[in-house]
């Protein structure tokens, strides 16, 4: 049977957005486009199997974002074609944050893709502060990070390192 | 890790919605209520950890329905007060089709509840042949049946009689 944590992500998505939005921050729901619309959200999140993309546009309108993660170049223009605000593009090195993921694409193939996109475009997966230099180099506008700054014994440090290495 | 199932989820209910309705029936999403509004279901289901109903009817207008599960009179009450459509009320007897159920509340329950709505209420939880006909008699509109057609070794035959049961 299924348990719904529905309710859950509603009162959480709730309560954080407001904090992040009076800070300057974006809010990003993930997958809940019914969700992202209630609580007033900056936009939607959309994996490949993920809610369509056209029908989250139908429903959140024109002034939400819509970003779409992306694997590949094919999904990335389909994306850019299909109206979304940001790709995310990925994995870029090796990462073992996400089970069964997606063929690495390398830097190289991030910067193939990046000449055929115009949106912005959020690298992930395995970037870290020794090599968040190439994929800025290679066209990343913004680099998500996970295991970089949580699987470390001084978050605070590794973040000082990440944006050092973004600023050089 | 989360694994979506959102695209199958409405790949499944675009499928599907439109055979239901050609057949005359209805066609209603549990939960979704993003995929039932881009999918043109004629309705949402929600639990009492799902999607708020209000938010749900802002999303999806006036035009389609919004069933809530309920599991004592207030939470009646208040489904129908936030403008339900219609109610689920039970488990009216002992179930094992759900982990964990709520309290069951009785033929009696029922027809307590009963006498404080209007909107249809759909009786739910351990009701088969033998108890169908007190079900209905307590005020339910509708029953809503899992085991008793799922755990028999003739489902035809089952539903013979819960027809039979309803018509007498």
């Amino acid at each position: 049977m299924k348990v719904s944590e529905t309710r859950k992500l509603y009162e959480m998505a709730a309560a954080l957005c407001p904090l992040v939005q009076k800070g300057g921050g974006i809010f990003i729901v993930n997958d809940r486009v019914d969700v992202a619309k209630a609580i007033g959200a900056d936009g939607v999140h959309l994996g490949q199997e993920d809610f369509p993309l056209a029908d989250a546009r139908t429903i959140l309108g024109p002034g939400r974002l819509i970003g779409i993660s992306t694997h590949n170049p094919a999904q990335a223009v389909e994306a850019e074609a299909g109206g979304a605000d940001y790709i995310g593009y990925g994995p870029v090195f090796p990462t073992a944050t996400k089970e069964n993921p997606d063929p690495v694409v390398g830097v190289n193939g991030l910067r193939q893709m990046r000449a055929r996109v115009r949106i912005p475009v959020v690298a992930i997966g395995g970037i870290n502060a020794g090599n968040i230099a190439a994929v800025i180099s290679a066209g990343a506008d913004c680099c998500a990070v996970i295991s970089a700054v949580l699987v470390t014994s001084d978050p605070q440090a590794t973040i000082a390192e990440l944006v050092k290495a973004i600023e050089s």
